[in-house]
């Protein structure tokens, strides 16, 4: 960490990059020689705060949240905007600040010139950073989707609401940039200079963009739920037609069946005199037809067999979009 | 795409209409040349943005969103308006354009007078253009009703969530239109002259009414879900009902059949007596009749047959309207 | 249509009360007449609008929402204040409009004397014509109530559906009402006497007493869906209770004759010596009697019979309200 | 009635206390009396408003809702303030003003000094006599819960749903007080002195902590339809199981007895062999045995039986709170 | 309690903190030394206030509410701001105060020099005490996921149900402490010292951010109803699919027994003539093992058995995460 402590000396003015927050003696030391207050050192070892930017005398000091690998996790980083320097302060070492670190390189125009345009460009990486993550979570809304009206068990639930956990820390990462953006671009904020105006409006505007992304995720994830709770319900009606089916036909059949193993005293004629006929088999056999005929003709009436399939082409039409 | 870059020279104002953004380089010189910022220019770029306005100097540039197809799915257009041009810019070919297009190649009145007044009309054309979409959903919605009242499948309840998903990308579209639409009537946007207010109001009066639709549509959809939860509740109950009946009236009379179907040693005067009896048959059958008549007597005291139909006619008056 | 174009000369004003739209190039005719701008004159043949105020040039143009039969769907009506005329214009001949019609013919007071007095009556009128709808919405919904607990089939569930779709639209044509009504009271709007605002502060009142309405009975109409699925999760838990009763009791007796009613060589001493007890029947009922008390014990320590009842009336208070 | 019209003089102004709506002639003249104007008259004989302050030129009209009896139906209080008097005026002889009476009777202070610190007395008697109907719907709450936990039925989910329907009364009573109560603070309302805003703060304050207590209790009862239909769910688990395990169980050894009791010729050696066997009636017990405890280790592996309460223990710890 | 009356004379302020409110004349007479007016002393001895902070003459009173023991139910603490003094006063002896204690009694910088920062001091301690709490609350979600997706008892909705509870008496007493807080931030607070703005500033900060952490862990709450719900359904399922399968793979099984068990009489070649065959039982025994096998493979088919597992793989990707 030692290595980056030393200032990366850019024209007029320096980018201090800080990963890790072991350093603590060494960071508060560099902080005070900055200018920072007491209560803006307290806040740079203070994690997990929510994105707000504070004005501390002539320094502005915006606190945001970055996405961090592919999952949807957040990582805060600290910006600090002095008149001749940019501190940035963050725990982990990947972030996404390498397409800025590439253009300082290349020496292009405007980023190289002042110390606002260094910081407004950092601010901007950290919100575009936010889009593939969010595009993630769209197709994984998509794959659940498709999973979830072919196979709806308790897995699906488990990510649906994973899923929703990953979209509120987005959330919640991405709704407080706005206020921490707007405090920029506020007429009492004169350490930023008002050409900036036009550049921190845009990238308000991004911010604006991934909340809408996030708000459209959420209700389609929590739609979601509702899809699982159906496709249970519709599951467990199958079984139980199913189970219907097979049981309510079966049953009198079985119970014919049982009626003619009784074993009544065949002397007197008033006692089962069907076992005696000549064709008693096959009117047995002809009553269980009947039977599971009428079970059937039922159920077809009741439309579980056959007129389901003849009820969809009507109602297909809006199926078809 | 060349031949639009051709202006359509009008009376003193130029409409360029360009389409797709292959051609990003004549572009970007085109853009340049009309006095557009390097921040305009690379926002005419980005797709998906969501509906807003920005003031460029002299210039207003106006992002919305159209339907395409008779999908719901969004389309971005791009309309900036300069003192004495309309350049509208989007991806695809097929537009809700043709209106202006006509009213123009007519040669009636405002249209051709001032480029704001076109401005005004490109807008309107946009905020038109969603009126029949939202129609067609609530045809679906319609559909939907009848066939989850008839038959709650699966395909019932991917339908709904699709109208959800449409509808929220419908809402997305139209909902931020509203305040791209009041930025033009603000007081401190002098590129629009105070006799075009009137118009944009009505146009804004037009938003609203799409959000209302929108709301009242996702909310109709979002009953949808009880509506389809409930019809399959219900036919639960319906395929629980038929199984417990068919059951409970067999499973007693098979029993008293298996009964009589014991092979116990007929020596003993204490075995199986009955099956000795002259009328041992009719008796066997006798009870079972008792015991269905008694099972068919429960069901109709706890309302589930004969009763029902018989219970509905004093609820009927609220189904009357 | 024609005679009601004939202006209704009335003291120093004339009320204008036009029915239907199909004469458009006369009311066209008459509405330009009367010095409204073309903008407005397009609105009068637009239907469907939300209720909003306008304010062109001289004139007020408001456009209000009634409900229509005893249905709660909503038509349009178009009141115009002018110095000299009121202008209504609907498109259904039925309106709520009597008791004003009353009061001029009458010929009392306030109403006669000036045109601002009758565009705040015949708002009033429009207004307070919603409460007896909603009156007849909140029977409804307690009649509903009744049925779900009592009989909660499908048709329950679409009644509850129309109700919340109709209370939507109810919703939908009083909530833009407050707006319209508001711009009636502002300051700037000086075609308004400021000796009307208390009599439009009293209608704005009626308006947000109606909101409420609207807003506890959708409340409650919402509650009725989990009213719903519970009474019909209820119903299942008791026919799958009964099921389950029946089933538990009869299949050991089932197997127990079953098995008794085995072949096996009675030969060995080994096979079925129960067979051959003197008291094997009695034997065979016994087990038979022993296994049904199980099972009916165990259904009473699970509380499914009898111990239901006793363990109400602990729960009785809360039912006591 | 007549004799509470005879204005109870204490000292320098006029508390006149009306009930009931009948003598309207005789209220209307007296109102007149008082000053207020034909619009604030007409107001006094209309039930149902929702509570709000109306500045009637020298008057103060205020509408509040008061709960009656243990019931949390509302009744409508109207208090007027003028310099010499407060008139209050309901429907029903029970209120919540006894308090207020005895102070002034007991002739202490402030309450007999100023008709403004009655007035401000009276608001404040109307807030302070919500709270005790609150605790009480706090307490059905509780009684409630403990009951949907230990027996699911109906009338647990009626109760739930008339306690929605009393919060939400209780809540448009209590949610417009706050309005009607900052009105009276406002800077433009002179007909209140300065020295009481610290009075009616506090007003408003208990105003404030009575929403709190019904959004608590709204969002309670609310989880209480989620806990009724999870107990009703998991009460449909159990019976379930008991079904499913006694039938899984009996069902494959009803099948071996019906397999012996078949009466194929035992001629043939391939027919029935064991029927012949010495222990062939051991071995189908034997094959019953199995099959019953192959289901009962299925049912154990399944977690249905003994695993139950053997994974409790692990999942103790968040019941522990 | 007495001694504690005594007050801590700390330099040139005195922080007089009382616990228990039995001494009721002793704090009124104190309160009325220190000039707090009547409703600031009558405020006191009012529990169960929610968060806010009146302004009485020169001194400061916030009411806040601090959580007490490891249960999330809250306690009032009263702070009062004067020149020469802070006075706090609470009903339990247990606080959260020990920390502002014990930079007190180490003597350390500002603490001692102005009452202000004592009294921001002792507001930051009862906000930061939140945080463990809130933490605790969020490791009870975690552990209640994790046995919700394993065991879906009545005991887990009890959990949620009182997890949510907990939460909302949370958020009960953190979301008005942001208002309190502003109050003391505002131009016309002259009490407050402008340099204390940004401590001040900081700990609304952590309010805010507290209430972030509320918001996620409501809302994760609230999802685990439906992961609740969803694995009681899903519980069902499988519960259904075992009775199912059992059933119909035996009950035509049971039927062939069944039919092979009937008496009719040999003597006619058409009855049963399968009995007199000399591979007769094998034929039955094929019978069955035939039709289980149709059932076996309809399951198969249905993807209730083995294709289970074989579809899982497909769906496994979304799970990875
Ligand atoms: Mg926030
Ligand atoms: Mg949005
Ligand atoms: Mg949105
Ligand atoms: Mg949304
Ligand atoms: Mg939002
Ligand atoms: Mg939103
Ligand atoms: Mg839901
Ligand atoms: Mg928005
Ligand atoms: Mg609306
Ligand atoms: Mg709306
Ligand atoms: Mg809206
Ligand atoms: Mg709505
Ligand atoms: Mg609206
Ligand atoms: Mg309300
Ligand atoms: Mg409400
Ligand atoms: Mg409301
Ligand atoms: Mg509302
Ligand atoms: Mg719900
Ligand atoms: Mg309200
Ligand atoms: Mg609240
Ligand atoms: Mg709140
Ligand atoms: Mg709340
Ligand atoms: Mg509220
Ligand atoms: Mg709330
Ligand atoms: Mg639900
Ligand atoms: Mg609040
Ligand atoms: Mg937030
Ligand atoms: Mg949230
Ligand atoms: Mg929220
Ligand atoms: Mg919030
Ligand atoms: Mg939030």
């Amino acid at each position: 960490m030692q290595d980056r402590l030393l200032p990366a000396q850019v024209g007029q003015f320096r980018w201090i990059d800080i990963v890790g927050l072991e350093n603590d003696a060494e960071i508060s030391k560099l902080a005070q020689d900055l200018g920072l207050s007491d209560l803006s050192i307290a806040d740079l070892f203070h994690l997990d705060q929510r994105p707000h930017t504070d004005i501390d005398g002539d320094l502005v000091q915006t606190v945001l949240r970055m996405p961090v690998r592919n999952q949807p996790f957040t990582d805060q980083i600290t910006l600090v905007l002095g008149q001749d320097f940019v501190l940035t302060l963050r725990e982990q070492r990947r972030d996404c600040l390498d397409g800025v670190r590439k253009r300082l390189a290349g020496g292009k125009g405007r980023i190289r010139n002042s110390s606002e345009y260094l910081f407004y460009s950092l601010c901007d990486a950290v919100v575009e950073s936010f889009f593939p993550v969010l595009e993630e979570q769209g197709d994984l809304i998509e794959a659940l989707e498709e999973r979830i009206l072919h196979n709806p068990s308790d897995g699906a639930m488990r990510n649906i609401h994973m899923l929703k956990r990953d979209l509120l820390v987005l959330r919640h990462a991405i709704w407080p940039m706005r206020d921490a953006l707007a405090i920029l671009q506020r007429d009492d904020t004169p350490q930023i200079n008002t050409d900036l105006l036009p550049y921190l409006r845009d990238c308000s505007d991004h911010a604006f963009q991934l909340l809408d992304m996030v708000e459209v995720y959420r209700e389609t994830a929590q739609g979601l739920v509702d899809l699982q709770l159906s496709s249970l319900s519709n599951r467990m009606n199958e079984v139980m037609k199913v189970l219907t089916m097979i049981a309510t036909i079966f049953i009198p059949m079985t119970f014919i069946a049982g009626l003619y193993g009784m074993n009544f005293d065949r002397a007197s004629p008033y006692n089962l005199p069907e076992l005696g006929w000549r064709f008693g088999y096959l009117y047995a056999i002809g009553l269980m037809v009947i039977s599971a005929a009428v079970m059937l003709f039922t159920f077809w009436r009741l439309g579980w067999i056959f007129g389901r399939s003849g009820a969809d082409p009507n109602a297909a039409p809006p199926d078809a979009d």
